[in-house]
């Protein structure tokens, strides 16, 4: 599991690296069977702790509520009010982590030629709103 | 942890899938903190196992051990005679395998942008010979 200390920056620190390889410190933050499906949701317009839990790969409540954690500290979600004037709580993504774009495209592009039978719902969206 | 139930031809079956999504039939079978290392140190050359467990990332090898065991029955990765009238085992990259490349990149391009301080150590290979 990835370590969930961070400097508050949403950066690994460094001392706690495993490496400086970019690709184990980017599997620290979602290497994981989990993670980048909670990504994905937020791509295709999920932004409440429902949306996410009641997706088809049924995600247990208190391993994305672990994961929702720790993309906050990671920098790569934010929390914003659901809508005007609510006080209700939704997920966007940052910066940070609607870059992890090409990443989501380029495995769900691996699993459609690899994987037979599997569908891909939408494109992602390009919009930074939640 | 990934499901290792596969039915020999490299693909999860279809009844234990999470859902058709690709993006979590690919993170079941490399949704975790190391699979991904081991595929990155082979797309840079390494071919036995006590290559991959000198990676600076220090895997365990009970871990490395199952971690190949499932690319194996994945059918990302294949055994091989570590050389000529050897009878030691290598290990290389199938088609499947080496079809990862645009992920792994997308996965360093991400964390040399978001991680900093992380230096990536040359270009994955193209060849498929391990």
């Amino acid at each position: 599991m990835p370590s969930r200390k961070t400097d508050g920056s949403g950066q690994n620190q460094l001392s706690e690296r495993r490496s400086p390889c970019p690709v184990a410190c980017a599997l620290d933050l979602f290497g994981d069977r989990w993670t980048l499906l909670v990504i994905r949701d937020l791509f295709l317009g999920s932004t409440r702790f429902k949306d996410f839990a009641s997706s088809p790969e049924k995600i247990p409540t208190n391993i994305l509520s672990d994961r929702l954690a720790r993309l906050l500290e990671g920098g790569l979600v934010e929390r914003v009010p659901a809508s005007s004037g609510s006080k209700r709580l939704a997920y966007r993504l940052t910066e940070k982590g609607l870059s992890l774009k090409p990443i989501l495209l380029s495995i769900r592009d691996w699993g459609l030629e690899w994987e037979p039978g599997t569908i891909a719902k939408t494109l992602p969206r390009d919009e930074s709103q939640g």
